[in-house]
């Protein structure tokens, strides 16, 4: 079975469960997109029977994507089969991804069972899902596997390959593992399941002690074949095993981890996925987040200085154009063109533009270019995910907002917004100039007869000066469903108005 | 030589030198006064030779603190040594921390030596520092240690053991070593150096490719008696060993490190410290950082609430008061008292408030409580670290702000602030409304006659909702030195005015 190390993107299922990084079906498909791009070779693309809006992006990746495998994720038990199955039965490449917990504590607490009920639960579930189709792939998981028996999961893991898993994944669930105890525990499993020359071991590991690179590769040193990861290493509290610094490993030392292990992954992406994970999402990374982060290529000591000046590799490890980052932040003025505005932008990861959003991105980026004299990488990222898409789809423009603020008046916000051609006008006041802009529009809007409420407003961190652009999202809500509008300016309130219309406006167009 | 694990704290040298972190003198004897509390074994409180106010710093956090060891760093030169000598007299226990790179690639281009050179080098260093005192201890390390030939680094360590070092340091300096390859190195170095009897092994590791805490944790394993880390994990490109990790990693794993190699640090504090360093350096921990990110404790999946509800332990593995996290962030609100709020700012680790401090909090707090209904954690760090010192220390206060802004007018700012009891006034437009303020408050300060410039403008993410407080840093500079003011407030404009006043004012108190 010895092969290349297999990457299992989760970001849109894990990743996706963590608090802030809820997305739509659309961003799904964007990100899924860029994973394929990237080269995966599993998009697990939900948990379908959760939600129908779950349901809905696991059917929609899988009509979408043609190389990677995609998977779902399913309880044990046969409702959520039948919804995993229903949901991924237009996928070239279906998996079912079952899952139930086998160690004593999840057991005896959450699902109330003795071990052997659990046993055989797992190996009738898997059993039911492999019958679903000739070209279903069973994928079985045993949640919280590094606190479970040794010998039970062993036990397990061959019953449900004999009832057809090709993977048995094991996760740290907890992120409670040390690396070596977990090297141990992949091989001693390797020697004790007799039937493994089926089947492939996965892992599946969390960052609660920051480990779960750690865990993931000594897992590979004893004989995992499949890695389970996320973009930026988003996920449940903190996060899963980040699939750049998982896959960084692998490459900066294959001379470690061998030739034939080399996952195979177009590197080059890594950059642009976490950039538009972000640009998704609206969570950050940290600068000092490994191979993504701001600073994770920045010398700023005098003695790190000499030394790259002198020679490079004596303080880095990687090339920042490997995994898609440009060395300089800087990269366009005022008089860059089009044609440079668009091969910076596929640079960045958009390569799918029309020529509408590349017109309105252009026009957008002129203005910018008046005000700002260096324009980052990070404004154009803006212009994207936020002018753009806004110009082309609204349906709220707004026309003009005048705000007068301050620490002794009552902060005040007038706005006229054209919707199908009239002209719509409120002002109102509020604590702060951003609560009077969201009332102002919220009765432009009629927000009350629409049913929608507020469910996050989020300012993101600006670092580059009084110059440069102010970064909104906003999320809204309605039945459940999220609905999530950018807006950038130099003005951050003019973006807060901005980003509150695109949210609105993307529900109207959904919803249509 | 067994015993506790010693954390050898770095966050005021290699944490400090990251793009973003610098700190002045005050602020690093407030993080020194919080190591302490943390009881951190060490304190590298900074490189002495490298600036002048490296030197005072040094020399300062070495006055403040009484149980820590105090460290300064030096190349192997008599230059850095005598510095670091100099600005560490005063310290209760001084250790002089001398390194020279031991990598082929780095001797031969950084150094331009041959390795007999580098060693010879380094024996006279570490003589040199050892004749400076009898109290004085001497940590020598080998830059680059993992790229290093072993034999080498065997040899080297041996000779500077011979010349009086008590601790020699491993480090992984460009983060490139595997954690099972890198606790082979060290167990090689506790076999093959024959006076290691005589000295401990410290570990120094970076996160270039996410595996710090890990490759520390597997030299733990294989005899290493030290770890040198940072809080937050901060540090050159993708940083260095988190403190929290590691540390929280030895404790919750007791079981695998075994009683006595415990870190003797107070937990309590992890997360006080955490916060401090945030609100000091203005740069943020992402949501899903292990251990101090915002959502390191957040459970949102259907599956995980059902699990923790019915038994915390199913999906938590370390409780957050341990690490001085409070289970809610909701802490108070308008009817809370002045007894309430001073428990609550102690809980924070804000313990040596003076009353005229607490006073000004107190009615600041009193103030916000009219604007907003829930008064989290965050927003009293934020009246803390801004409002509080600016109330006791100013020298300009901003009397009043009206700003005039929008998408279709010109931004306009005007102030009037008082200045020993005149009060001064500016109008001014701008390229938005900051750009504007700024403008009015260079006129009224007088910015070009001072001789200061704007060095950064950082706007804090804000994720809480419209009515949150906004939170600005901005840095100035002159002549090399660095002033950083905060400011809160739920009009993001007017918190801005008071970040740029307040660091103003800092420069004015400081350069009296």
């Amino acid at each position: 079975m010895a092969g290349h190390i297999k990457i299992f993107d989760t970001t849109l299922r894990d990743g996706e469960q963590s608090p802030g990084c809820s997305m739509n079906i659309e961003e799904k498909i964007e990100m899924a997109k860029m994973l394929e791009k990237l080269n995966v070779d599993i998009i697990e693309a939900g948990f379908a029977v959760s939600s129908p809006g779950d349901f809905a992006a696991v059917e929609a990746v899988a009509r979408t994507v043609r190389k990677p495998i995609v998977a779902s994720l399913s309880r044990a038990v046969e409702k959520d089969i039948d919804a995993s199955w229903d949901a991924l039965k237009k996928a070239r490449h279906p998996r079912i991804h079952i899952v139930i917990a086998t160690s004593p504590i999840h057991m005896k607490y959450k699902l109330r069972k003795t071990s052997a009920e659990v046993l055989a639960q797992a190996a009738r579930a898997v059993r039911y899902a492999k019958a679903k189709a000739k070209n279903v792939e069973v994928e079985f998981s045993a949640e919280d596997a590094s606190r479970s028996d040794r010998d039970f999961l062993a036990r397990i893991f061959s019953a449900v390959i004999d009832a057809g898993a090709a993977v048995v994944n094991v996760p740290d669930t907890n992120g409670y593992a040390m690396p070596r105890e977990f090297g141990e525990l992949i091989s001693y499993l390797k020697n004790n399941i007799p039937n493994i020359g089926r089947a492939e071991i996965s892992v599946h590991n969390h960052n609660d002690l920051g480990l779960a690179v750690a865990t993931s590769l000594a897992a590979i040193e004893n004989g995992a074949a499949q890695c389970e990861a996320t973009i930026n290493g988003i996920g449940e509290r903190a996060g899963n095993c980040s699939l750049e610094e998982l896959v960084m490993a692998l490459k900066v030392r294959r001379d470690y981890y061998g030739k034939a292990k080399q996952p195979r992954i177009n590197t080059r992406f890594i950059y642009p996925a976490s950039r538009l994970l972000t640009s998704i999402t609206g969570v950050q990374v940290q600068p000092n987040k490994a191979i993504v982060g701001a600073n994770a290529f920045a010398h700023e000591s005098g003695i790190h200085q000499d030394g790259i000046l002198k020679h490079r590799e004596t303080y880095e490890i990687i090339r920042p154009a490997d995994i898609g980052r440009t060395d300089s932040r800087l990269v366009m003025g005022k008089h860059s063109g089009r044609h440079a505005l668009v091969s910076k932008l596929k640079e960045l990861g958009y390569t799918g533009l029309t020529e509408t959003e590349i017109n309105a991105a252009y026009h957008k980026f002129k203005e910018l270019a008046d005000k700002k004299k260096n324009i980052t990488e990070w404004d154009l990222e803006a212009l994207i995910s936020d002018g753009v898409k806004q110009a082309t789809g609204a349906v709220y423009t707004l026309e003009s907002l005048r705000i007068e603020t301050g620490n002794k008046i009552q902060p005040t916000a007038e706005l006229s917004v054209n919707y199908q051609d009239k002209t719509l006008q409120s002002a109102q006041t509020g604590n702060g100039p951003v609560d009077a802009i969201f009332k102002a529009i919220d009765a432009v809007i009629q927000r009350a007869a629409l049913g929608i409420s507020l469910q996050d407003y989020i300012v993101h961190a600006v670092t580059e000066g009084t110059d440069a652009l102010g970064k909104v999202t906003v999320r809204i809500k309605k039945n459940q469903k999220t609905y999530t509008g950018n807006g950038a300016n130099t003005d951050v309130l003019v973006a807060s108005a901005e980003a509150y219309l695109n949210a609105v406006n993307k529900y109207l167009l959904r919803s249509e």
